[in-house]
């Protein structure tokens, strides 16, 4: 893939929608683009984190190791990001990230991320408004198994 | 409270520790200090939300409505910060926020928590790390109460 067509691929992502694309070259240039086949895992659950995952294309699983084995709590298409809380937190991994399908995923490492985070506040505000969206559906999750 | 006072105050405040003095007159000029009472509420469950607040002396109940009556979920301390996905995600009030002591509050609104955030990306990192750790806590819990 050209420069060109990364760049533009990177602009249809909604994180980075609203960035220059001059600077969109940076990112390209600064983060990593990987190709996971199906099955294969784009990060482990216990493992440490250093890196967050956007999927460019194909979808990828959430799954969660119990003591009843493993549990996938969540699929993930296209444009959408995990792997943040390791890096926010410094925890490990919450959770196994494993492709269902071929998937291309741009692997963006804790240092780049807070660069971005620093120079684009619109990033910022993504990840904030994507984080609460999922603290809200998570809460009113817990409130329903605590209700049941 | 004098100006410089108000200033001091903010500066303890963790999520503005790294903001310059001369900022941070801004927004004590441009933020809301609401006293309340024992039993009053913040804000209502289910109200929309146009402000987030941030506890400056006292506590707060976090406190959830459900069929069985009122559920308190949390209690916030001095620093903590409520209030910021109703208007990051534009939705009613998920909770109400109930004062369980006489506590002072910084009530901001909408419109200055998106100007802050774009202006001091130090303030969006502690949000957003703030929200992953609620979000991984939350995780857990639902986890075991499935499991329960």
């Amino acid at each position: 893939m050209s420069l060109h067509e990364e760049v533009d691929a990177l602009r249809r992502v909604p994180l980075f929608a609203k960035i220059e694309p001059s600077k969109l070259k940076l990112l390209a240039f600064t983060s990593e683009k990987l190709e996971y086949q199906r099955g294969q895992d784009l990060c482990k659950q216990g493992d440490a984190g250093d890196a967050m995952f956007i999927i460019m294309a194909g979808e990828a699983d959430v799954i969660v190791n119990t003591p009843n084995g493993e549990h996938t709590v969540a699929r993930l298409g296209k444009n959408s990001f995990v792997g943040e809380i390791a890096i926010l937190c410094d925890v490990p991994r919450t959770a196994t990230v494993r492709a269902s399908s071929t998937a291309t995923v741009l692997r963006i490492s804790k240092e780049l991320f807070f660069r971005l985070v620093g120079e684009f506040p619109q990033i910022a505000v993504e990840i904030m408004r994507e984080l609460a969206h999922r603290l809200d559906d998570t809460t009113k999750a817990l409130a329903k198994a605590k209700a049941a």
